[in-house]
């Protein structure tokens, strides 16, 4: 398969010559297989949100309560998906989300979801607490270029130092975004982590990159390989930051010349400080549902977002896509491009890369189908108008 | 039977009559047993939806959220369903939907299902992949004259020359109607079929009109019974559209003499531009939500198309129609007249062309009862005022 | 156990006092048992509704979203429910639906059904297809006078002379109300009926009435018992009436003495017109989601009927009745008294008249406790203003 | 452990450090098991509400529909939940909501409940019928002060004497605050109960407090220990309240000099008049949904009543109170504590003072969790605008 991605129908019409497929095709089959496969561990850490699970509920309510209205004869033989993001040329405006540990799923994660993403044509956003290093990442979809790709930063508590470190190194390594996630304060109550005392931390999970830097490093009496117990309470430290202001980005701001996006806007107050704070652009986010229980549908805080930010900053979405109708839904209704999360871990649990792969090109697939069905030849021309009003 | 349809309240005397009968009554018994009697593969093409199958939902809580609000004290003894409907004299303001691939439930299925709807007065929609050719169609109900009856045609993509000669053709069987269809540009994405590899025309499914055409012959090197491999890209071709154009339209006016319905409008902006464009109806439809997932149920389309048709053309409405209380509530909301479709599988499926009949005139029976009960004598007084406002 | 009904919390405290008592408490526990134990044509006729039940559940979801909004620290220690409806002098505003057929369940059901809510002080009413005849029915209660009762009409079709024998019966054996179902011009579709080919004229059930009928008789050329078979269709007439219109309700005015009342009325405007016929009272009803399947709930319906009869004959309410909680809630919103119909058949069904007796003392019991808990000392200080506003 | 309450993120540090633990974490898990393993009595006593359970499913839906929009880049590493309530100073804005017979969980359950409240800094509150004295309560929690507690009052019917005996008794012994329960005036219909026809009292349940009292003591022809049916009446009459009214308020607030709350309204016309009687402070409040069924749910009332109370006395806030996220909720809508109640009763009934202690930790670390994540550091800086607006 080629860096050049096929034509997104190709995905279908492979499917109905290929015979019967190995893999699932409908997303709540993905799901049922993944969670069935893998891990205990990692199924309570991937399935499962904050508390009672309200927030996921809730992501899925706000898409179901979209309804797309189809438009017809309108030519859509040529059909256009590829956008400018953040300065990087996407196939189409999907970019896999960033998520820690992926390592639960498989061996070296972080470099299969890289590669297909990369051969796809879509970005790939690394992780802190990710597996490899973010230059072991770099240099696996090197061969892929142009590869966009974005680094995911948990600013370390009260250490800008670290965060330097860590940023720097990503420029060093040709990441194109730092993703600087802001709804990680503190720890979040995840009973069926809670009830595993389920950290991946505390297992040596996600701990690459940080294990791999000087400034890290230079923080521990004895390395980290040598004595893990003793590095534990700073990596404990290292993904939390419930000091972190408005000040501390704007120090960001001069010290990096990467794009900045905050990543777990829900608030349109936050949207507009964040556009004066000079950020390049924000992703509306509830982590998945994994932080606060009880908290509104990330895509029914989506448009007093869009309409704070005006068009001044990039407006990304994410938690809940889980179609590619859903993609074409959070377009229409402003966002720049989404960020998949959950569904990539499944593709990670059934088949690795390729189960990624394939993911991915249903995924592309069936927003390409969608978007023509729905009458657009472009994701270009999506506006709320494609969607009825809410009842 | 004779082609004169009995008093709709028959078949109900008829059931009481006849002890416990060997058909279902209930609709929801209708559709468990059918499905479980069919093949795997009808199944999973026949029950499947786009995607997640929310579109489907859709059509069906729209129904679920209008409520009848019965009116009592008027003479309803004498009730009066029948009604002209784009120049065709209908029993009652019922047709069966344009089905392609009917033979998944039963060899011959549209000579069944066309003989039953042409005994009971109702309207039989041929679709272009159909298993029988529209000549022997229309050859089977000539002795139920006047048999009322439409061609639907899947337009062929960038094939002007073949859609005339299909056209061409419906016209000299005798059709009353021309119904093109507007949303089916390009290949849906439905996880049931794409999981099976299932594609009827793959199959040989669904290509008697097709194969049967001299133009359509004419373009493949050999005759497709003798190579039907090769003959596959242009099948698939043929049920694909997706650069179809109003000019095609204005196109095809010119063309046939035969009255035009799109098929498959929810938005009112296209239902004034079909108007503008001269066609003679239109039908409100998402296809039985197949098409794009997460769609507007097409009962919540139709009042606004009816405003925005405001009486020029004749405005039919299809998707989600399961019993007879569901067709007054399409009539009140300004449906000239409903299409079924699943619904007359099932009775394929279970029974062939008795099956076909049993549910046709247990639709109609439901529908007589409920239009008596709710206080109305005719279909033609039914109106918007006959439903509860939306909470 | 005398006439005198017993103060409504002395069941409650008989409950606690007997150590678990062999019949249910709870309503969805008397549900249950009942259609266990009854035959399964009896469960069919009395557990099933129009169509797909869709009105039934609207009959129960309009409690569910109506809400009782409790007041505190008003004197409710002597707690009055008395209260006069139409001429009849009732010990708590609650009445028993006229309900045919009720042997199904019981032989002989009338009388212990009728026997029951005499000695409560409450009134019975008495269904044309009744399995006993109405006279029987008042022999039986005479002993418990006042023993309020009314006589319901199914108004035989074209055929006053008949309906005319019937009501003066029904004031020569001293009923004290007739109430003449309009709701029921024809046969209504009940699939669950259907598929069991079950009528229950057809089986000798419900026939008492008219076959003790001089008129009636006088109709056929043989007595009914001799004859069954000839005088099916005779029956068959008399429980439907598609032409019966405002004009026939004037006749009866002029016909009787005894206060009509019009049993089945959903719209406001037939309402208005049911006043200035002359009538004393409405009930509005759906015949339990009985007849037209998809139509409003019941007490969705009551609000706009209560404001159109402005107070000018009295309102009573039927239909989706299940609990103390929910005759609270019909009275709120302006029900003279409401008709309780399938729980008293879930009595007869578990325990006869002594079930009939103990579904209505909880019915009481649970009415009275929620009375004095939402602060009200009198079913008369009842209001909208009980109730939350609609969300 | 100490009776100065650790860190609230202190108990989550404990559970991942600890190794998977013994106790549930999920609210859904503690509830489950705990009505597993405690008596049936107990289950139906505790899990059982007022009638269909319809107030009980709305307490929760109210929760529900209330959504939490985050904040971020607030600097949230110092986070305050103190705060003084009627004069207590509480650790945290929760209070454990007086529920009598808890012995039904574990014998001595009150002594287990306060202290486990104490120790956390907590408020308890001490029911009448408790199956400890009141004294007994306070000597427990004495080597624990200030251990913040509250008397809650049944008011006997009828009889100041009793109620004023009891009331100094609770002044004597130390009490903080006197809570008037006064949506309890006569017997709830609860299902559950009545089909075993239990009732605590006739059980030797909950009596301790007036068993003790001397005024109830004198009313009895013998000591109740001596024989118990005999004061089986006594009890019942005191445990309800049909005839109390304002002007015995106005005679209370002239009797005690402890600041009186009063548990129960949902109207605010009713708090409005609580605040003209001179109480110091509400409890909006329905009893768990165990009075009223088909009842507004209790955090729906909540808005109306802090807005008509306007700050003048302190509004708390009782039923359907689950989880952490759900405090913050009831905070945010102008609660300034909330009365939590089954769920250390589902401690009591898994673990006793440990199964209390662990879900009062659970609940603080979940607020303070949740209270990072959305942005606030302190309890006070939350206001309606925490939350989504109503759809």
């Amino acid at each position: 398969m080629s860096a050049t991605p096929a034509p997104f129908s190709e995905h279908m019409r492979e499917l109905v010559a290929g015979g019967p497929p190995e893999l699932p095709v409908a997303w709540a089959e993905w799901e049922r297989l993944a969670y069935e496969r893998c891990s205990a561990d990692a199924r309570a850490f991937v399935e499962g949100g904050a508390g009672t699970g309200a927030t996921m509920r809730a992501n899925r309510e706000a898409f179901e309560r979209r309804r797309i209205v189809p438009r017809v004869l309108r030519d859509v033989s040529a059909r256009s998906h590829a956008r400018d993001v953040l300065g990087m040329r996407l196939a189409a405006p999907i970019m896999l989300a960033p998520i820690g540990a992926q390592s639960l799923m498989l061996d070296g994660a972080e470099l299969a979801s890289a590669r297909a993403a990369a051969e796809l044509g879509l970005a790939f956003a690394v992780s802190t607490p990710s597996s490899c290093t973010l230059e072991e990442v770099a240099e696996a979809v090197r061969p892929l270029a142009p590869a966009p790709k974005l680094f995911q930063l948990y600013w370390p508590d009260d250490d800008r130092e670290l965060a330097a470190s860590l940023v720097a190194r990503a420029e060093a390594a040709g990441y194109d975004v730092l993703v600087v996630t802001v709804d990680m304060g503190n720890a979040p109550w995840r009973p069926a982590d809670l009830a595993r005392a389920f950290v991946p931390w505390t297992r040596g999970l996600g701990i690459a990159n940080l294990a791999a830097d000087p400034v890290f490093r230079g923080r521990l009496a004895r390395p980290p390989e040598e004595d893990p117990e003793a590095a534990l309470p700073a990596f404990l430290r290292a993904f939390s930051n419930p000091g972190l202001h408005w000040e501390d980005l704007a120090w960001m701001r001069e010290t990096t010349s990467l794009p900045i996006v905050l990543k777990g806007i829900q608030h349109p107050d936050d949207a507009r400080m964040a556009v004066e704070a000079g950020v390049d652009g924000i992703v509306v986010s509830n982590h998945g549902g994994r932080q606060v229980d009880g908290a509104i549908g990330s895509l029914d805080a989506l448009p007093a977002v869009v309409e704070a930010v005006g068009g001044r900053v990039e407006v990304l979405f994410d938690s809940g896509v889980r179609s590619g109708s859903d993609v074409l839904k959070a377009l229409a209704l402003g966002a720049r491009a989404v960020l998949v999360g959950r569904p990539y871990l499944w593709g990670l649990a059934l088949a690795g890369e390729d189960g990624v792969r394939a993911v991915l090109r249903a995924l592309l697939a069936e927003l390409d189908a969608t978007l023509g069905l729905a009458g657009y030849a472009s994701v270009d021309e999506l506006s709320p108008a494609a969607l009825a009003p809410l009842a």
